[in-house]
């Protein structure tokens, strides 16, 4: 519980981040406990626990709480302000709860998205404003889709809760470079990608986006899902492709690892 | 408190209104239950009580803290989330507490403020998202003024908790029109200004605001401040001017009309 003088309920002023874990291994901790700590930073909250620390109290979180498959989520908010506005020491929260990430059968049912103009405040910081995002929810509930992309000035950046990735007709896969937050899954598998493909980050227009021959959502929930409908127009042949299917497999592979490696 | 699963702390979601008493009476309270319920309905959030039992909440608790100047702030969240993200059953809290609204002498010693490119998500309804404006603070401290402006292509807009008027050199009032959250103090000087010179609600360009003859913020706790300084710049003479004098004069008036006819 939070007394409601908190920041985050006075004035949305928050960071947190969340990681995925299988039993009681965490995944790409370190990515995400790093990432974390850059939050806090650049909303300027002191964090007073390193990222050995965070990462001792997750694992202890994960042994208690005995889940086949656990979501972990780490928060830190502006603090108690005694007048509603001003930072005071921040409120750490971990919270550690049974989670189901997409299986491979919402992988071949692949997802239907709408685009929407906005921009978020501070893309790079993966702060708690998604106040566009959850203002948007009866609108994807009444036209049916599963999530929306956005874009700002005809160049499209991010879904409120994952990255998007586009293979090419010349099969290429590019993903947005700037003003989205950059992504753990997104990360990954850029990597994975980069020895069987050529890679971009660059800007893509949403033009571009129609004319991809696959497209794609990475997130620690998602891991990959493939995209086959944008604004009613279906992507490739409407079914997952073969290089995101490639991706997906490769990124299962690695997920494997990290799990056995521990 | 609430639990750490509401959506105002999971992803900054809630509306709220605030309003001054002077003892047991509520100033403008009516307009502030209409905003409240407006802000309400304008984010997706349900209010299971009339303006009439808000009224009646709000009297009662003033009545209980006995208090010379109060604060009453009432909140709608999000609700405590099963998945972090939809909605739930909104969580509404009433707060009442000691404030200390501005004075004859914060008046006469007015405000240095300064420019920030920046545009509010959803600006007509009063949300809890002030991200940019608390993220802001540390600037607003460093450069030693009291206040930011936020503008966006070279219009201006508001503060973040309060509006902005300028008198031009020919003596009309001009406040912003578009893209701003409409204060109930700027209702009430709109109303006084009208019966003595020509007002306008329209655009105003950084290059005309900082050509005013004199320019003054305006909310609930400020009521009429004088802004002297923008970016660096003496606004007229660098004293409260004429007509800001004139209007705060009849702010004032209104105010104690508002407290003695009830």
């Amino acid at each position: 519980m939070l007394h409601v003088s908190d920041l985050s309920i006075q004035r949305g002023y928050g960071v947190f981040d969340f990681l995925r874990a299988v039993k009681d291994v965490p995944l790409f901790m370190e990515d995400h406990l790093e990432r974390f700590k850059a939050s806090a930073a650049g909303m300027h909250l002191p964090l007073d626990k390193s990222v050995d620390e965070l990462g001792k109290i997750v694992k202890e979180l994960l042994r208690i709480a005995e889940l086949p498959e656990a979501g972990i989520r780490l928060m830190l908010t502006g603090g108690y302000s005694s007048n509603s506005y001003s930072f005071s020491t921040p409120n750490l929260i971990i919270t550690c709860f049974l989670i189901k990430a997409a299986t491979g059968a919402d992988f071949e049912k692949g997802l239907k998205i709408i685009t929407y103009e906005h921009q978020r405040e501070l893309p790079h910081i993966k702060s708690i404003n998604y106040q566009m995002a959850v203002w948007l929810q009866p609108m994807i509930a009444e036209k049916q889709v599963d999530d929306v992309l956005y874009h700002k000035n005809n160049i499209i950046t991010e879904c409120p809760r994952s990255n998007l990735f586009i293979v090419t007709k010349d099969n290429k896969l590019v993903t947005p470079a700037h003003n989205i937050l950059k992504g753990i899954t997104r990360k990954n598998v850029l990597q994975l990608a980069s020895t069987i493909m050529e890679v971009e980050e660059r800007d893509i227009s949403l033009t571009e986006l129609l004319d991809a021959a696959e497209i794609f959502l990475t997130s620690t929930t998602k891991k990959i899902l493939p995209v086959l409908n944008v604004d009613g127009n279906a992507i490739g042949n409407a079914r997952p492709g073969p290089v995101t299917r490639n991706l997906y497999g490769k990124f299962l592979e690695l997920e494997r690892r990290s799990l056995t490696e521990l």
